[in-house]
Order: C-alpha cells, then sequence, then structure tokens
C-alpha cells in the first residue's frame, strides 16, 4: 500500500481521492489544497487528515508518495519539492505551460533518483492499450499511419479557458502523447493548423482556438493525425485508428451501454457517447495507479515519466510555431 | 440462353420479367396474363410477344421453360401443364394453399423427368448463403440452434390477406423454407402461437394472424425458432442466427448505403432497412436464374425444387394444427 | 448506511461482500459460512467479525440487514429466519428449488411487514433497464414480442450441475424474470422444448439439459421467446429484444472495450464478450444493491420481491410440465 | 436514350460500356479503341459498330455523345474534338495530367457551348450523396471539419504506376473533389505529406509515393484531412466523415453482404469490404450515367464538369509543392 498525499481537491483531484482510497495498491494519506474548505470535504469523506500547507506535505513521514492534482502553475513547484524531499511523485498533466519551466525543473531534480509519472492517463486506457500492445506484438505489421480523434462533448466554461493555456497545450497535449505511444517513434516534424469556430468572438478575445488539424511525421516516415473539436454535440469522441502492413486496429469510443433503438427514421441507434473523461477513462484512471504503485514498489521509472511530459509540450510548441509560420516544423527547432 | 415465358404480369412477375431479359442465362420468350393490358404493357418493355392464352404458351417451340408467377390457385394447374408439355418450370411459391392439391399435383406428373425449381428465393441471398456455406463447412461445428426472425415492414392492404390464405402459408412458409435450409434436417415437430395485434378487429373479421412465434425440432434434437410480425415499422427485418458447439454465425440486415449520424441524441443511428422483398432480396432473386439456367442446361434438378414446395406447406399446416390444439404436432401426422 | 450481514461465502457471496463494502449505502457488519475459513477470509479482507452460527446473525443488534448467498437449500430457512428477526432480507434467487417450499416459506411469512428482495440482477442491468424504461414510456408503442438470448460461455463443472436443480430453475429462471419484467403482463401460458447437445452422456447421467427454447404467452397476447444454450463458445450471450407497434429495442451484448479488428479476412471483428456473469453485470449486482438500501430506507417493497421469486419458479415448474408432456401449459395448473 | 460513343475499351471502359448498354437513359452507339481487338470484344458484345479511327466518332450522325475512357494522355485531345463537333462529353478523370494542358484545352474550348461531366464518381456514391445532402440542409449545422479515408486494398502493377502521374494525380484526386464537394467552399491553402512505405524500392526508382496525409483549409476556416494508402490489405477503404455545430455524419464503407462471425476470438466480425472501386462504386458508375443523360437531355451542365477536373489537378499540384517545400501552399499560387 502506497500511502499517497494529494495536493489539489478539485474535481480530478477528488477522484483520484476516491481512487487511491479505493485502489487496492494505494491509500489516500491526506490532502492539500489552498482553499482549505475543499480539502476538508474531501479529508471528511475519506477520514484523512489535511495539512495545514504544501511542506508539511512533503515534510510527513507517513506520507510515501504525492500526487499532484492541484492548478497548473503549482505543478512543478510541488514536483520539485517532492523529489527534493526523496518521494515518488504522481503529477497531473501538463508539468508546466512554460517549456523553459519545465527545462529548469528537470534542472532542478537532475540527478535525483525519483519516481515520476505523468498523468497521461490515455495510455491506459483497455481499448487504447489494446489496440498498442497488438501493434507492438506485430498484428498490422510495420505501422504506416495513426489518426487520432479527440473532441470534447462541449465547451468549457470560459474561465477555464482563461488559465489552461491554449488548446494545444490542454486538451491536444494528451493526443501528442497518445501519438508517441503509438507511433513507437518520436515524431521529428509538426505541421498544425487551428481555428475559431464554435465561439470565435470568446476565442478571438482571449486568443485560443477550438478546433485543429494536425500532422506529425517521424523520422522513418511514420504518419499521424490528430484531429481536435472543442464541442462536438454527440459526445466525447476518442478514438485511435493504426494502419499498418497488415491491416488496422481501431479503438472505438464507449456508451455507458449497448441500447440500439430502431424506428421508422432510424436503425441500430446507439446510446450517446459516456461523457466525459472522468466517466470515459474511469478505467484508465485506476490503472495509471496500479502502474504507479507498481513503480513505487519495484523503485523503477514508471511507464510514462517525467520525459513524457516535456516531449508533448515540446510537440504543442512546435504546433504553435507551425500555425504561426505555415510551415512544418522541426521538433529539434523547439528543443 | 433458356428462352423463358412468363406467366402472371403482376408486381413480382413484372420483377421477373426484368430479371429474365437481363440474365445472361436467360432470355424473355414471350408472356401471358389473364389481364391482357397488363401482359401487353412486360411485352412492349420488353418487346416480346403475348401469347393468347396460357396452353399457347406450352405449346409453343421457342419457349424453352416456363416461369409461373401468376396468382396462386393457378400454379398447379400451369405447372402440371408444363411437366406435361416437357417443359422446365420455375414455380413462384406456393405451389397450391391446399396440400392435397398439392398432393394431386405430384400425382399428375409423377415419372415426368421434370425440372422444377420453386421460388423460395431466400436461399439465394448472399448473406443468408455464406451463413449456410460456414455452417455446412463446419465453422461453428455441429448445429444446435436456428433463429430465424421475419417481419414485414408495414401491412398489406386488405385484398392481399384476403387471398394469401393465411400468415404461415404465405408469409412464415418463407421461414419455414430457410429452417429447413439451415437445419440440414427435416423438422419432425412443430409447434405455434399467433395473435392479432397489429390490426385485430380485421384479423378477426378474414380470421388470419399478423404475429407468430414457432419452435421446430428435428429427429437428432436440433432446435429452430421463427417469429414473425405483419408491420415492424422500422423495415424489412430478415436475420438468420446459427448457434452451434464453436460459435454463432448471423445473417443481419442489409441498408441501402452506410451513411451513419451522431447527434445529442444517438450515435451511429443507420438507415432505414432495405425495404421490401423486391430490394432487399434483388440478388437473390438474380441467383435463383442462375440456379435455373444452370439446372435446365445440365437436365438436373434445381437445388430447390417441388418437394420443398410441398415441405413447407407441411409445416404450415403443422403449425395451424399445433395454434388449433396448443401442442407439439409430429410432422408426420400431416403428411 | 445499511448494515449489512452476509450468510455464504462462496463466488457470489464474495463479490456481494465487496460490493456491500464498496458500496455507498451499504456497509458489510459481518458474515457466517457453515465452512468457516470462507469466512474468516472474508471477514480479514473486509475487517468485520465472523459470526459463529447462523442464529447469531439474526440475533445481532449491529446487522441491519440480512444478505443471503449461501447454498440455495438454505435461502428458504434462512429468509424465514430473518423475516422472524425483523431483519430486512436480499435473497439470492432462487428462494429454492421446490416450489411447495416456497409456499411454505410465504406461509410463514405471511402478515409480517418485511422488506424481501430477489438477486434478480439482471433487471438492474443499464442497458436492459433503459429498455424497459423506454418501453414502459410508450417508445415503441404496443409491446407485441420479447426475444431473449441467454446462452453461458462454457458448461460449468459436473458438480454444479448437480446442485443447480435442472437447467430452467438454475439459469433459465433469470429470464423467466426478465420476461415477466419486460412483458409488463403475467404469462399465463408457457411452451418448452430442452434438449442435450453439447454434452449428451454427462445431461443423460444427471437427468438435466443444455440446451432449450421457450414460448410464453401473456393474457393480453403478447408473445415471448427465450432459448438457452449452456456452451456458447463465443462468451457470454445476453441479449434482450422488444418488438412493438412503433419500432424495436435491444438491449445488445458488451465487451470490455472497444477495440475492433481489421485484416484480410474479416472487418470490424470485436472483442469477445464480457465474461462471465460477475464482469457482465457488475453493474447490476451493484445497482440492486442501491434498490435494496433505499426499500430498507423507506421501509417499502423493494421493485423485485418474494412473489417475483415465486413467479419465476411457477414459470420453471410450467415449463418443465411442457417439455413432459409437448404440450402449451397454462400457468395456473402449476399455482 | 443519348447513344453514347465510348473511346476506350480497357477495364473502365468495358464496365461503361455495360452501364451504358443497361442504363434506361443512354444506349451505346458504338465503340473506338487504337488496340482494335479490345473494341471488337465490346463491338461484339453489345453488338455495335467499331469505329476506325477517333475521327470517325466525331463525325458519326447517330452519335449523340463521346464517353472518353482511353488513356489519359488523349483525353484532352479527344474531348476538345467532342466539343468542336458538338457533342456533349463525359470524360473520366484526369483531364490531362499537365495543368497547362488543361489549361489549353479550356482555352479551345472556350465560348463553346458544350455539355461536360467529369468522371468523379464518387460525389454519386448513395451513401456520401446522403451524408452530402445533410450536410446541406443543415442536418449537422455549420461544417468545421470533412474527414476522407481512401485506401487501396492492394498495390497496382508498376506499370500502372509508370503511366499514373503520382498518387496525388490518380488517387488523391478523387479525394480532392470529394474535399471540394464536401467542403461546400473552394480550399484555399493545402499542406501535404507523402511517404514510400508500401515498397520504398520501387517508389524510388518511380519517383512516387504510396502513402500521403493532406490538410486542406477553405476561406472561411473550414479544415479537411485526407489520408491515403495504396495497399491496405483489409480492403478498400473509403469513408468520409463531416462534423459540424450540431453533429456528425459518416458515410461508413460498405460489404458484399452482412455475415457476421462470432467465435472463441472475435465477435461480430464482418466480410472483407466490397473490393476495388467497380465494385464499390457500381450504384455510383450508373448514377453519374443518369446525371449525364439528363443533362444531355435538358442541355445544361452537369453536377460535376471541366472546372471541377481542373480545379482537383490543381489541388494536387498544390500538394506537391507543399511536398517539395515543407510549407502551407496557397491555392492560388497554382492557378
Amino acid at each position: 500500500m502506497v500511502r499517497t498525499a494529494l495536493m489539489g481537491c478539485g474535481r480530478i483531484g477528488r477522484m483520484h481521492a476516491d481512487n487511491l482510497a479505493a485502489h487496492p495498491g494505494t491509500s489516500l494519506a491526506g490532502v492539500f489544497d489552498v482553499h482549505r474548505p475543499s480539502a476538508e470535504a474531501v479529508a471528511a469523506r475519506h477520514g484523512v487528515p489535511v495539512y495545514p500547507d504544501a511542506d508539511a506535505v512533503f515534510a510527513a513521514a507517513e506520507v510515501d508518495a504525492i500526487l499532484i492534482a492541484s492548478v497548473t502553475e503549482t505543478h512543478a513547484d510541488y514536483l520539485e519539492k517532492a523529489v527534493l524531499a526523496g518521494k515518488p511523485v504522481f503529477c497531473e498533466k501538463p508539468i508546466d505551460l512554460s517549456l523553459s519551466r519545465v527545462d529548469r525543473c528537470a534542472q532542478a531534480i537532475a540527478g535525483r533518483p525519483a519516481v515520476i509519472q505523468l498523468g497521461f492517463n490515455r495510455r491506459f486506457d483497455p481499448g487504447h492499450r489494446a489496440a498498442w500492445k497488438a501493434v507492438r506484438e506485430g498484428e498490422i505489421g510495420d505501422l504506416h499511419q495513426v489518426l487520432i480523434t479527440s473532441r470534447d462533448p462541449a465547451m468549457p466554461p470560459r474561465s477555464y479557458y482563461e488559465s489552461a493555456g491554449g488548446m494545444l497545450r490542454d486538451m491536444t497535449i494528451h493526443d501528442f502523447d497518445l501519438a508517441r505511444y503509438f507511433l513507437g517513434e518520436e515524431p521529428v516534424e509538426v505541421f498544425a493548423i487551428a481555428g475559431r469556430r464554435i465561439d470565435p468572438p470568446m476565442m478571438d478575445e482571449i486568443d485560443d482556438h477550438d478546433t485543429a488539424m494536425i500532422v506529425l511525421r517521424t523520422a522513418s516516415g511514420r504518419q499521424c493525425h490528430i484531429n481536435n473539436i472543442r464541442q462536438s454535440r454527440y459526445g466525447y469522441d476518442q478514438r485511435v485508428e493504426c494502419v499498418g502492413a497488415e491491416g488496422m486496429l481501431v479503438s472505438e469510443n464507449r456508451r455507458p451501454h449497448e441500447l440500439r433503438r430502431f424506428g421508422g427514421r432510424a436503425t441500430e441507434a446507439g446510446q450517446p457517447y459516456l461523457d466525459f473523461f472522468i466517466e470515459r477513462y474511469a478505467e484508465a484512471f485506476m490503472a495509471e495507479l496500479t502502474e504507479f504503485a507498481s513503480a513505487v514498489g519495484e523503485s523503477r521509472q514508471p511507464e510514462v515519466g517525467f520525459e513524457d511530459g516535456r516531449r508533448a509540450l515540446v510537440l504543442a510548441e512546435a504546433a504553435y510555431r507551425s500555425i504561426a509560420e505555415g510551415r512544418m516544423v522541426r521538433v529539434d527547432e523547439i528543443g
């Protein structure tokens, strides 16, 4: 049992608290949030202590590991402190919105033998993982193309956008990680376009995008397409398609159940998709804890670590440069 | 080229005329209908002669074969005459609504070396046939259960019912034939229930049914379920499911194309099914002509012949007795 | 929190223990099993006491309710004792394999205001329930036919059969309950055939069946078909199809995830189905506890109670008489 | 009946000959091919004359219209001659592989009131067209993204490649046309990558590609992705996906029938897709003749004309420049 303290008791933090408590390999050791009532509510629900400040968490003897689910701008600080305190750390994505801050974080923890896992949960989705495993086992031969469709069901509130750091750093970053995961090679080139189609006035005002298409290419020539929309209306659309020399694998969307309707206007009409990420990736959020508990227990690096967090951010930066310059950007131009 | 004369120029006759003209192995030699304008319309469309009466067809030297698509009460007479005239005959189902008339017909043609094919077209549907072939080739091991779903899209007009001879002789007879085809053994017992649910007053008045469920069992114990509804509202539902020791095969419904709709209330909603039999079984109607032309060319019995027509009717009679007596009826009680 | 004691710590008991502990409306108060090591294992896992004998459970003040998951022959005894002790009871199906024992149980508890829920979990499956709700809300108009397909993935061990009480009382009983649930009316007639096709020698020896087809009819003429196979090979097949005046609803099978494979021989090939009932009906097993906790809290009858357990058994008895006599059996011939 | 002469009696020409003969609005007037035995075979099959040379076709009084299905380098010449002879012309894609030749052709026929249809048959596929119609009717609101997947089942022979003019001019050109058709606006920017993954040595030798991804953007910001592979192994993959403000429409692949297989390793495994274009787009090839016959009858421009052929080629040229320069290319840089 990895006794894990939780930093941050917002929506995703509360979910992690429940998962840490329910998971057979972890327990919830205590919680912290700068907004103390949020911390107290989670603590009360699970019968665990509230830490008075962040430093108390890193110092606590009964805390084996730290799970960082606080606001993005605290991630890098907490991550550094956890590592310096010698505690394994699970950090929600992104490490930081600024690549230079990520690089300083890397320097700060360099040489420290730390267990660091990034919260790229989608790698742990049963369908995506089964597809990945089939690719790795050669079921479709040499991999040629990967297509990732990732569309949110509905626009988040404006306040969300204002702190999210831009669509490609916030939403697409998951897809950049999936792209790296499935391609099995580093993308070396990035091309992107992005638009303002769902709510153009707001997007203009906050200088963000709601619709994007991205192309990646690896050194060996594997091709990857990502498409994103902030509001699909028909649900949370999460698909991965891999095509290789011998066939295709598709990790399809999921529904809460399989009722199908047949009437005069439509046949086999299915339920709306599982909506939203907490429901769609419920198994993935638990499975990533399994990996974390196992990595902590074995003092090894988790499957998805600090460098994965950094590289996804590098791809986002390359994509932004591509948008600005209308050209294919070499990833090594960024970092 | 089997030069084939057509008896009966109603809806199904007109379809057969087009098929005989288009099929590479057949041609339309001429037509006859007691309603002469119907015959003339078909004849004009295809540039073929109208015969003045039925006997002229059987006597015509340029007629290699006869296709009977006239009203049911003429089938047995025409079939006898065709056989006595030494001409191969393709006869729409049923041979007759009366089993005793069918038996007299059998006696009348006994000993005559005749090519006779019955119009049980569904055996020739590409999906049903691929399922049947897979069963025969042992893909699912020993066959245990067959489930046949057969539902019409909408109620035919009252006039149709009045001459159809009862739902089980008219509609279910196709399913009885499919049951025999898939089971690979003769059913030896029949149980049936039938109801009046779509239009009870009309069904009461004409003493017919619009909804039925049937159970068949073969000597070796294979089980078969048939369900029928005269009006599904969601299209022409035509499915066959075979379960065996090693798996299942399902011949599913077909749509005119594969547009799928995704919106806030439904995902993957498909088109309504192909509706009705002329569209759904278009390929089957052509494929049965291929079998007929080939059987004529090789002077052999077609895959589906007179005795198949008779046995399907025997099953319908057994089912009617089961409905009347509320018990499993042995098929050999009927004939 | 309904503090619930568990009787019986076998496979299904262990699952219920986990569910009682995890469910927000219940807690596991303690356990009992005649095989004390089994009880101790469950008790240790959840940190709860082991009761020394069954009576200690019924007497325990800290026990608000009883969940009976012990061997079938103890169900009726425990149920009576729980009711006499004034404790709400959740009883796994069946109440007993003998209808007369069930009736004596009913007499023993008559007049006692008891909360009794039967473990017909399938009613609580999200897909089945959504179908049922749509039927009740009139989405497909007047209901005409219900088709229930229920096939186990693989043969249980012989020891299971020897105590199961016959396929129709053990396996089909769930489908009889679903039939009543969906039909919305009591079946008044039953017809059944059953065979020995998967393992005929063993079935002969223990006088049981492994393959069945059943027809039910309600007073208003609604029709229902059930088919069962003890070994499908392709997974746990659990489908419900409802056809009415305006359309069809199908609660389809579920897979652990939605990976689809495309290769030279097959397209869109899905994963094997969720296998077996503990996985397939995981949500249903939790949802039935929600209903139980709610009924206990509101001192009301649960949605599925003692009489539902009895009526499903009556249908099984009617089906066995139908098999023996080859005829439609009126349900009121049985009880 | 539009009496239509066929230029070119290769594979696609023979198909057009059959279609012209079978279509109710057209007839086959005669044929020409520089390889006379090919012309004679088609002529014999349909009982029509062989013209001694191309000019004889344009001069023939009994020829109402011309269908050009000869080798690509003859298209523009024949098209000019047909127009100058005052005959409506149906021309297989492309008009020419060289944009400057296409422009000279345009000048040559400028001012002549000609009916010219290009063979972009996919617009006439029932599924694609139903999707397009739904988009146009506003079913998914404002259109945001179009995704076109277009993969051939298997590599054509090397000789095919050598005369095809490059993957983007030969294969992708259909997708460029579909992109314009669905987007409802002209693409103003093109980005493309292309690779050599299926058969790198041959692709190097003939300087062609077998795998591509393309991004298009319209003036209003609609985004389009196209992906191509020359050899999928799992069949001819032809999908169009349209996402808008209110939902998604997908025109899915089609199979020859709907047999589904269920076994221990896979469930719901479908048939391989219809393979290849003559089978997959059989209805589309007939439907484009309906449009042609109708346009000729009404002396109007067909839905897809000369300028559509030119614009698809312009997009291919822009894509090649993008590949060469690694940047987004403005379409007006090309022409």
